[in-house]
């Protein structure tokens, strides 16, 4: 029997509580009891199972024996005190908290070493995916050379309604909040800052050495409008943000950016709150997952298989990675590149013979009134912005939007 | 440091011993030491790294000291003594062998249960892929209701050559010989005793009794013909050998057999010898993995894993699906399906009357002299085969031919 305090009963710590209950039923080996639980609002609990071990006193929760503390209050107040507080203690800590990993990891892995326990966080990075423990366990004879990922929900929300409805970008937010795939204050989400949390885990896992988020070159979806899904649909492509990061010697280059994603690509199947990563190691090559990336039931799956790996397997894997080391971080890959670019301009009969004779290998989309598509081909980033400021100093151009495709 | 002794040094053998000096030069804790590599040929091995510690004598290897056994042979025997004797000795065993798992992972995963041993298997299943240990660990908190998957690499090349070339079964089967796809002697592969193998390993961990793969249904994909492609791409499909098990209450429905993908599905772009497995559980819903199934390197980097599983992490996972208790095997589901129906016949017209008459809800495919083709939707296996009976009593009917098709 193994004893938890669990810190938040929202939509993870339901979930992870009808767990608990449904697998004690069936095996009496996973005996699971749950001490304590932490929240904020006791009153609006009073109906729930196990409404006697709640509390809104955390030094309750401290003064109980258990054995492990699960996270999943969410952000870095006052959750970051509560799992340092507890690896200090020598108790191990299962979190989903990609905000506190993202941001305190290098620290809270240290302690967890010094004290010989663990900290475990499958559940931060695509919600029921299994995705840190086949990172950090089953490919660590790879050194990994790629990530690819949709790992942001509620952006591939919008961006499918987007894409399915013909619906501005607004409406298709405004859609994801009413379902509660988007919270009342989107930025995180949908100005990237959330995929770039994940994405810098991932990156420290695989990289070996810490990958900062702050480092990494964001840029939302809330520019993305319906005719950027038209250009998109004419090319045979969707619209999704991409979490990508690449290593190449002691270089890293990662940006979390919306592209264009061909039908060809994996990706172009990931809709809605559905994501998937792409991993690629020099030995295994390339591997592919895809799942349920938020929920009330995948993402306490996760939690659930955390749990059960300190309580029942031992598996003791220690997390070096999140040092003081940092790597360096670039923006732009030399790789020649494809791209969408959406030229507005009083003069399209012009434009279009300018374009004809500065792009070669480009192929002009001629949707929209008052304005020019291309999709470019064969150019590095920096070649193709070098054209594209001198293009900008032409008379009748009035803005110039660029869109990376990715195949 | 950890010793292990190594038994095979062909494909396998020799990617391990790759990634575990690339790993030790670039990391010193991740130093693992081979004490002895078992062989039948020595003489084959001359020029080979670790030169000095071949031997075509197993007493050898017995008397050396080390941790872990390794058993990357392949086939029942001697593989199995070996690694009975090694468990029996108290010795952790890694082993990229299905046919043994499949065959007596009862008595051994028992005998490693009883000595404090662990028994590690990644390899055994989907190659380079981590299955294995997502499904016994990270969805630990899930009843699994389906495993899909594409997980023989052979059949898969073969199928795609018949696919993109419009060739016959022969001569596909010819070039994945020539290419090192397929063995001399195919069988294993081609009539899905290989996939059921496979199958049955997954079921077993899934579903948390045993499923024998002697009891699965199984069809090879011998009998698949230019003209079945044909069909296949008229109605946008592919054809993939699809292993298939399903829990409901307490019967398990289990098959391995050539059938029509779906342009729409992920394992429609599960080409050559990739592998691609579905999983669906209770609480995170549907998780695809894909990746490759086959191979040097990805096939080493699961053996890797485990290796360093238990040699670091000190991973001791306890697996007790394995047991006498077996579960009982159906083979016709009660879901209603779709399936392409191919009808040699003398009468064209007269069939095609009468099948208009037979089958409501069909589309007709006339692609071919003497026959026509049905896709028909919404009967459970059982209604169509009885049809099919009446079908067969038609004097102008041949031949009829049936195959399923999965969206
Ligand atoms: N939801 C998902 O799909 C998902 C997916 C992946 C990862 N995650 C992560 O899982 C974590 C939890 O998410 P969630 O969706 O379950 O959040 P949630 O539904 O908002 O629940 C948060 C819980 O924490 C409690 N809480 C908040 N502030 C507190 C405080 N200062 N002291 C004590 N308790 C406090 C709340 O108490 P009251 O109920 O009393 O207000 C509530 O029970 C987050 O880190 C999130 O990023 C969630
Ligand atoms: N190859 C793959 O892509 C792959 C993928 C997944 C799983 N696997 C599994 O991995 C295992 C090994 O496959 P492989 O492709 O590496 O096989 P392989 O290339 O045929 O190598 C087999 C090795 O075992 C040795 N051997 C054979 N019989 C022996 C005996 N009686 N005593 C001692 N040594 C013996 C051979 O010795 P000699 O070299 O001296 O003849 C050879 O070194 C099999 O279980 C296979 O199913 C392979």
């Amino acid at each position: 029997m193994k004893r938890i305090a669990l810190l938040g009963y929202g939509v993870v710590g339901t979930g992870l509580v009808e767990l608990i209950e449904k697998n004690r039923e069936k095996d009496e080996k996973l005996n699971i009891r749950v001490e304590a639980i932490l929240v904020k609002h006791k009153e609006k609990h009073n109906n729930k199972k196990l409404n006697q071990v709640i509390t809104e006193d955390c030094e309750e929760v401290f003064s109980k024996d258990w054995d492990i503390l699960v996270e999943v209050i969410g952000g870095i107040n006052p959750a970051y005190s509560y799992v340092k507080r507890a690896l200090e203690l020598g108790k191990h800590v299962v979190t989903a908290n990609k905000d506190l990993i993202a941001e305190y990891g290098e620290e809270l892995f240290q302690i967890a070493k010094d004290k010989g326990v663990a900290l475990k966080f499958e559940a931060s990075v695509a919600g029921g995916i299994p995705i840190i423990k086949p990172l950090t366990e089953s490919l660590s004879g790879n050194d990994i050379k790629s990530i690819k990922g949709i790992i942001n929900g509620t952006t591939n929300f919008i961006l499918s309604k987007m894409y399915e409805d013909g619906v501005e970008y607004g409406e298709a937010l405004k859609e994801a909040q009413d379902r509660g795939f988007a919270e009342a204050n989107p930025d995180a989400d949908v100005l990237g800052y959330d995929a770039a949390r994940k994405l810098a885990i991932l990156s420290t896992l695989a990289f070996k050495k810490r990958v900062f988020w702050k480092d990494i070159k964001v840029e939302g979806i809330t520019s993305i409008d319906s005719k950027d899904f038209a250009y998109a649909k004419k090319a045979n492509c969707k619209i999704k943000l991409l979490s990508y990061s690449k290593k190449e010697e002691n270089r890293v280059f990662a940006t979390v950016k919306p592209v264009l994603i061909d039908s060809e690509s994996d990706f172009y199947r990931v809709n809605n709150e559905i994501n998937s990563v792409i991993l690629s190691g020099d030995a295994v090559g390339e591997l592919v997952f895809k799942g349920s990336g938020a929920g009330m039931l995948p993402t306490a799956s996760a939690v659930y298989g955390d749990i059960v790996d300190l309580a029942f397997n031992k598996n003791n894997v220690v997390i070096n990675s999140f040092s003081e080391d940092k790597l360096s971080v670039e923006h732009r890959s030399e790789e020649k590149i494809q791209s969408l670019i959406r030229i507005d301009t009083d003069n399209k009969k012009e434009l279009i013979l300018e374009l004809n004779n500065r792009f070669t290998a480009a192929e002009l989309l001629d949707l929209f009134d008052n304005e020019v598509a291309l999709l470019v081909d064969g150019y590095t980033e920096m070649e193709l912005e070098e054209r594209l400021i001198t293009l900008k100093q032409l008379s009748y151009v009035n803005r110039v939007k660029r869109i990376l495709k990715v195949s």
